[in-house]
């Protein structure tokens, strides 16, 4: 693939936008997540609302207390030890060695991203916590979260986004100050890569539509 | 602001993506469109499981059947006549002029895109209605709407899209066949533009984030 960067055309770009999990520590300076943030803002939001909200950690005491919920998180619902020394023959493979990488590696991203959304989606929750509280607005945020994963590409920088932080979404609002008008939508570590930026697979568009009716027999 | 095609850089392509409701009744070659979806499925979605399907409507009787519906729940919801003539003094202004523009004129709009989403949102939603069925995976599919949107700008398509489908979404599953597996996320008119593309206005991101810890009285 050839080598991308800021002269690249969209259409060169969106297709090596892939979740780059592997970071590495190496500082990467604020000017650039700025840019993305700029790249990120840029989205279309229902009456121009722009309900998103960046919370940008970086101190090492907060990505570490972040990176520890985060792997009990994992633990708890994947069942794998926090420790890589103890996970003996259920090492992950695959994808899945890559998303434990993220987590073993957590605190060392340069930067943690979390992408908050005013709770104003049109939908109430009705979860057992979360009976009343509307969503974030997904429909705003999404976009924006897209932005920034095509500028952190065209500059070269590694992110992937990850929502399992839900799981201690109430103690993130506590520790980090977050109100409940807004909810985390998701945590994308940024830096700058280990490995090479590859071409994404998708199934063709032509395979996912139909035209003027849905196809019977599909669901 | 500078012309814009395929060969222009991302970063210099997404501050100009505004919502464009005027179109053009002429016709548009349905390779445009294939381009333009094959850039959104680029997107990314959990586990790689492109949860998207799109409906394309280009038939005359069907685009005037959706345009009806829609003209109805615009006035449902704002009380404006669906025929502009008795609109008298209410006659819209700005962005609502526009809005209505759209709603006027969307039978006339070679394309009417339906981006659908599988119901498999980890989130139930406790609607009159729709008790117990899961939304649609918005966290894949408004990344794959943003796609199509910066491709559309791209070729120099116009496209806004609007969720007021909602209104009527049973009656349009129940039209087009859609399975109840599936949730109409957004509905996007596609054609060639009348007007320009403006850049949009946004409030910068280094007021939109918080480092390391929310604001206090930030809500």
């Amino acid at each position: 693939m050839q080598s991308i960067d800021e002269s690249t055309p969209f259409f060169d770009l969106v297709g090596s936008v892939r979740a780059m999990r592997k970071l590495k520590p190496d500082p990467v300076p604020i000017e650039m997540i700025w840019k993305v943030l700029n790249v990120g803002v840029q989205a279309p939001s229902g009456q121009n609302k722009q309900p998103w909200k960046f919370l940008l950690i970086q101190d090492p005491e907060r990505k570490q207390w972040f990176a520890e919920r985060y792997a009990n998180a994992m633990q708890e619902r994947f069942g794998l030890p926090v420790d890589p020394a103890k996970r003996g023959d259920k090492t992950p493979k695959g994808t899945l060695a890559s998303i434990y990488h993220q987590m073993d590696h957590m605190a060392e991203a340069p930067y943690l991203l979390l992408v908050c959304g005013k709770r104003d989606w049109p939908f109430k929750v009705a979860e057992k916590d979360r009976v009343g509280l509307a969503p974030p607005n997904y429909g705003a945020v999404y976009p924006c979260v897209q932005n920034i994963l095509l500028a952190c590409r065209t500059l070269g920088l590694g992110a992937a986004l990850t929502t399992m932080h839900q799981v201690f979404e109430d103690e993130l609002h506590a520790h980090f100050g977050i109100p409940d008008t807004y909810g985390v939508v998701v945590t994308i570590p940024i830096g700058y890569p280990i490995g090479r930026f590859g071409p994404v697979t998708r199934i063709p568009a032509q395979e996912k539509t139909f035209l003027d009716h849905w196809d019977a027999g599909d669901s």
